[in-house]
């Protein structure tokens, strides 16, 4: 049984098709510059081999009709027909308040998602727009929808509230929703398969983080916190996002610079975080390099970054009442041993003894990095958002069976 | 020896005159609606009686000569000539990086705090007004500047550096600064004197909340983070000021509210915060009312009023490494035992155990709240900002002399 994974975003589609029987991915890809010039699909082939094919890709549709024919192309494909495909699941970044789960898709829930564009206006269309191709193309094939904001629906009203007249929540929805609760539902349950621990009866931290970042507070299984809120902007500092900054630092630029709301936003989102303060690189591994080098821009970069992860494991540990599990997943999360080094020095306060020889000669596998004798246990857990996807889609196509 | 402190606003001036020998106050009041219909002046006598005086106050200046006279007057007075006081001590908001300690007031030191209207344009131009007055109307008697930044200006790169282009922090000067310096560098030596241990070997959070309000971490003497930024709407959710918020939401409000830069500010100024979250009032003795009636709005404001101070005390053990001493501070630190249990509720796991019963017994003075066996020194040090001016005057002009 087959399960098509789609992430589609304003300029891209990725894709993967996995066989649920083995959990295996028996195809993978993306398609790029959707609508620009130069739109390629880089597929990699079972053997790990990368191949490009070039081809106008002008809108979404014809970027997945592209990805449906080269599955069944005969040489590149993995299989005959698209009645192969028994479902698409989506990853849809916002579902405001309306889902707490993922869902089958169907006319409702389709104008639920058309109502979060207003909180979401850069991420809901694309993903509609997927949704609206596999419509046409496979009319019969169900789809369903996985939410990035879904997991973080059980946060406490003092959690997700924010410090603003309370009118601006009930007329546009302002509030924290969080992003990344697919990984953090994914690695938070599989820390606890690993470790052979109940998920229902820890606290658990999850940092989430890469090129964007976020950390979550899981009690008892359930999501109380996390650094991420009405937009992916607010909390760590990321690749190019700036995280949180002052509030009134954002009207004073806005002033100074004579920007309007879309300059704003696209120099917190797009121009800030690491690549603004180290003007090298928004990539944490060309940060490290310098970081090595003695670069000094490098080196405030990386230092703010961790440093800013190292308060939200604090504060998250306060609102948690003491933490028994920690995770790093993500890109950097998974592989950069300085920055887990960081925000495990000097926190034998709380109970994480890091086993720093085992830290630095590991990265992105399931392993246990802290001492026998840590009372926090502190883990890397590779992340794995689409498998996830498949396996909610399938979960629900067997319920509804 | 008599000092004179003056905290002058955009449209009021406290005063206080110190006996330097007793370190007693000698007179007090405040001048209130300057520029304003029904401006008045409202002391304090010695015997605690309040009486108010009525009388149009156009500006600054005008209400110094207003202040200074009444000090001079027989009814109400406590001197017989100007010449009694021996300086003037004035509460400076924000000193940028210019000062790191309170200053004896000259033309270089004048420049400065006119260099820095830029970043503080709402607070610098009073002081000065007040600093001028003086100079006018008592021209021999020296001034001291006493900032609210300057304590903080020990935070390392990492912590006052915000997640943003360099460019801005080197064309503007934007970087966290912090406030109420005064006020934490009061109460974290006053309370090691208090129990009698080292100031430059402790861990200290002081949270001083009030209307408004910030929480500082201490490391051996020297401030190393803080939670108000550039601007003091930044940190914890304060009674009319948002706090943190996800900066992506402050140009989303401005759009849809089609609000420019002086609107917003305005927003998250003097309507967000308790106030604007609880619809109720800005102050918590009110909304610690609605607490107990069971008020929905006023128990969500409580809540996250707390909660937002738990986490910065987590985060803040995290930069520490550890905290030895916790104080609360400020009108609702000093007299809300609701919040401070809320803040040291299932904290054990860093080492605060709270003497409940005790912390609910006591109000506004020095005291240990924290059981015997807590790790973790939890305590009341009621702050006292003017006495510390006086006392940062009074050192200056003798180091003068």
């Amino acid at each position: 049984m087959n399960i098509l994974v789609l992430n589609c975003g304003s300029s891209s589609i990725k894709y993967k098709l996995f066989e649920m029987k083995s959990k295996d991915v028996i195809a993978q890809g993306v398609v790029e510059k959707i609508g620009m010039k130069g739109s390629f699909l880089k597929l990699t082939l079972p053997n790990n081999q990368k191949v490009t094919l070039e081809g106008e890709v002008l809108e979404h549709r014809a970027g997945i009709e592209y990805i449906l024919g080269v599955l069944l192309s005969e040489k590149y494909g993995c299989i005959k027909s698209l009645d192969e495909i028994e479902a698409v699941g989506h990853r849809v970044v916002h579902g405001g308040e309306y889902f707490n789960e993922s869902v089958l898709i169907n006319d409702e829930v389709i104008q639920s998602l058309i109502d979060c564009i207003e909180i979401a206006p850069l991420h809901n269309p694309p993903n509609l727009k997927g949704i609206y191709a596999i419509q046409e193309l496979m009319p019969k094939t169900p789809q369903v929808a996985v939410f990035d904001t879904a997991f973080h629906q059980t946060m406490p009203d003092y959690a997700y509230m924010y410090g603003i007249p309370r009118s601006l929540y009930e007329k546009y929805g302002i509030r924290r929703y969080g992003f990344h609760g697919t990984s953090h539902r994914y690695v938070s349950q599989r820390v606890c398969e690993f470790l052979g621990v109940p998920f229902e009866e820890q606290r658990i931290i999850t940092a989430h983080i890469g090129n964007g970042g976020s950390v979550t507070a899981i009690k008892n299984g359930k999501s109380i916190d996390t650094s991420m809120g009405m937009t992916p902007v607010e909390g760590l500092i990321m690749g190019t996002r700036s995280g949180d900054i002052d509030p009134g630092v954002v009207s004073f630029i806005m002033e100074k610079e004579h920007m309007g709301t879309q300059g704003i936003s696209t120099l917190l989102n797009k121009f800030s975080g690491v690549l603004g303060i180290s003007g090298i690189s928004s990539d944490m591994r060309e940060i490290e390099n310098g970081y090595y080098e003695g670069n000094e821009r490098a080196v405030l970069a990386m230092n703010m970054y961790n440093y800013r992860i190292k308060k939200f494991v604090g504060a998250y540990t306060a609102a948690l009442g003491g933490c028994d599990i920690l995770v790093f997943t993500g890109g950097v999360g998974e592989n950069q041993a300085l920055t887990r080094e960081y925000v495990c020095k000097n926190m034998e306060y709380m109970g994480i003894e890091l086993d720093e020889e085992l830290n630095n000669s590991v990265r992105a596998k399931e392993i246990v990095i802290s001492k026998p004798t840590s009372k926090v246990k502190v883990l890397i857990i590779p992340t794995d958002e689409e498998l996830t996807i498949a396996q909610d889609t399938l979960e629900i196509l067997t319920v509804k069976k």
